[in-house]
């Protein structure tokens, strides 16, 4: 399957030098699984706030990146990273203070049940030691996902991830829920509940129900609020536990620092991940005791570079910032000007329809892929980047850092009215 | 099953008030998968080359962190590092340069087939995603390990990593190799056959071999010399793949910058971690175009933070030194040292026995896991940082930063003499 808003050379428009130069290098080095963005790739030298800027000095506003949530180049980040790389990194075999100090005050912010952490590097370990402390802690294999999700590129990770596409192989003890638009919290449930019955008839039981509460990658489906607290209902009647994967909606994108508190719902096990230090990377799993401790008191799990000092030093920054700019209110309400601004035009254009937000994490559906992939290269044209989401790619994914402001979004509307005119059918 | 040289909370000695701060602490918010070294615990805050410093400003040697390859807090990495956070942190759906002038110069240092890169976090992620490409080169499953290795955390890794313990559970498509010291080339040879043909009795088929060539958690195996060259033969004459997981041995430590070459084998796939970024988190997995290009054709793989400019631009600080400093060959004249000094006291000492090294990786046998465990602790209390390895918990492990030098190495002696002093029965 065919990655929405991917570069395809096949198909590529002539490309100025720099960019054929560089793509040819690109292609004698890095491996055939790398995908580009936009029918023509941009070159990224610079980047501040929510701004990239190519190799000619253009600026690009960035309405794509969740991982550089407090801003791209952010001066706290690079300070913190700079002190601690120059005094000490090493890793959680010895004893050090950072990780305690970062560790108290992550956990401040979730509900107090929720009071264990274990860093990795990326989302897809996280999931994938999520999944595994799930298993171990239920003595049961089944997992019930969305049916277009995407949960991370560990092989654990990518059998979770349908959306990966046909040639990647979902898991066998793996049940799916088809999320639709519109859908309300007692059909949400009844397709968990059917999820959790086709898993025990075949075998596997449920270990958990792991959702991203934005359901990014079926589509940006906020709603029904409360879906997850019904979820999670159903999974702990089978005996399963409750992951959240906040890799995409956690630390103040969806207007809360946690996307499950908008859902009312208080998870076994949570995943945290892209936006935790800017870039660098770092990520986590905060569950249950009862849960971590049932799994390391049997297995250990050791991360070379997770929970490093320089990665906790990052973090640290980050989550003073998120703290100290009330980011999550800041989310809520330029998330608003956004989605009203998109509803206004939703109302005058055919080519823009459901708009769905929660914050700075704003889809809007199309008439279809097409019409989706012109509007996002007709606005990369336009220097502003966006991409495309959901099982027909037809979905405009808009995800700015959650610094983005007013004057930004005026930018961004300026650049989409002109991209719709020329699309218009005159 | 224990880990070696874990601290046991449970028969800990009594501990400074510090350490029993932050043992409180870290057992409060850090999951019950965490381990900690030593019968007493170091908390570091400072280090430089291969010191580590505590909170009382004491220096402790450090003879066992393979991470920082090029010294602790190099401003190699520091300076490149902090220059790239200013400036841009993005992911590979951009175009950027740094990342191919990196890969082309990671490519000059391997042979010429292997001429494909693919970016990671861990050596965990990377090991999964080489093992997934080696799956679906060969459409089979079956992967042959030796009986005590360690490749990993993720699930996947996890499930090729015996040595993690009973609780761990191994694949079911996964044969083993009994790796012993003194082991010849033809035995090793007939072992790899076993094992091959035992998974195509299983109907697995073989998709690859996978190993450490210096075999660090199966007791530190630099023998025999060429093993693996004909484990390969096997492994290809049923039609598998053969992954070098150099994430050990790679970037000069076994005194040649890939531990393959030692043995005189090309990989099919080759995977990097650990002293990749000097501690910023970076892995690989160096590829065949043609099994990367059967794989990354129909699969995609997108890691947000792997290949990033900033840990790019760390890769780059640690090649430019590795390579300027001529650190392989620094690293096996130094491990000579270690190595003749080694051998001069397990002539005299009935506590230390068979001494093996390949460049600054040095296994010694002791008599049993509790000598191994007092030689290791009674050397931290002198301040000097080794741990123990193989599957009996008895081989002292040795691995100093790349940096080295003859003077450390007199420190060292000086301090196992006198730990050997007071543990012979007089």
């Amino acid at each position: 399957m065919h990655m929405a808003n991917a570069f395809d050379p096949e198909s590529a428009p002539e490309v100025p030098a720099r960019t054929a130069e560089l793509l040819t290098r690109r292609e004698a080095v890095l491996s055939a699984s790398y995908r580009l963005f936009y029918r023509e790739p941009v070159e990224v030298v610079r980047a501040e706030g929510a701004w990239l800027y190519d190799s000619a000095g253009r600026p690009h506003l960035d309405m794509y990146n969740n991982v550089p949530a407090i801003g791209h180049s952010h001066p706290a980040v690079t300070e913190a990273v700079t002190r601690q790389l120059g005094r000490l990194n090493t890793h959680t075999r010895y004893l050090t203070e950072g990780i305690l100090d970062y560790s108290e005050a992550l956990l401040e912010t979730f509900p107090a049940a929720l009071d264990q952490v274990t860093y990795a590097c990326s989302g897809s370990e996280a999931v994938d030691l999520a999944v595994r402390m799930a298993r171990f802690a239920t003595g049961r294999e089944g997992i019930i996902i969305s049916a277009h999700a995407y949960h991370g590129t560990t092989a654990l990770a990518a059998s979770l991830s349908p959306s990966l596409g046909v040639n990647n192989s979902v898991a066998e003890a793996v049940a799916t829920v088809d999320m639709r638009p519109g859908m309300d919290v007692e059909t949400l449930a009844a397709k968990v509940r059917s999820a959790a019955v086709d898993l025990e008839a075949r075998g596997h039981g449920v270990a958990a129900v792991i959702f991203d509460s934005i359901f990014s990658s079926d589509g940006v489906l906020p709603d029904p609020v409360g879906g997850l607290a019904a979820a999670a209902d159903v999974a702990r009647a089978f005996g399963g536990c409750v992951i959240a994967d906040e890799v995409q909606p956690g630390f103040g994108r969806t207007g809360t620092m946690w996307g499950f508190s908008r859902h009312g719902v208080e998870p076994d096990l949570v995943v945290l991940g892209k936006p935790m230090g800017n870039g660098m990377p770092i990520s986590a799993v905060v569950s249950r005791r009862e849960i971590s401790d049932a799994f390391g008191a049997s297995v250990r799990y050791f991360n070379t570079f997770g929970g490093s000092p320089v990665c906790i030093a990052a973090a640290q920054g980050v989550l003073d910032v998120i703290t100290a700019s009330l980011l999550p209110r800041h989310a809520e309400q330029l998330g608003q000007v956004l989605a009203d601004g998109l509803a206004v035009r939703a109302g005058h254009t055919a080519l823009l329809q459901d708009v769905r937000a929660a914050g700075l994490f704003v889809g809007v559906d199309t008439p279809g892929a097409d019409t989706a992939a012109a509007i996002v290269n007709g606005l990369r044209e336009r220097r502003v980047l966006i991409s495309a989401s959901g099982p027909g790619a037809d979905v405009l994914k808009i995800r700015p850092p959650l610094v983005f402001d007013e004057a930004e979004a005026e930018v961004f509307f300026a650049a989409l009215d002109d991209t719709l005119e020329d699309l218009e059918p005159s």
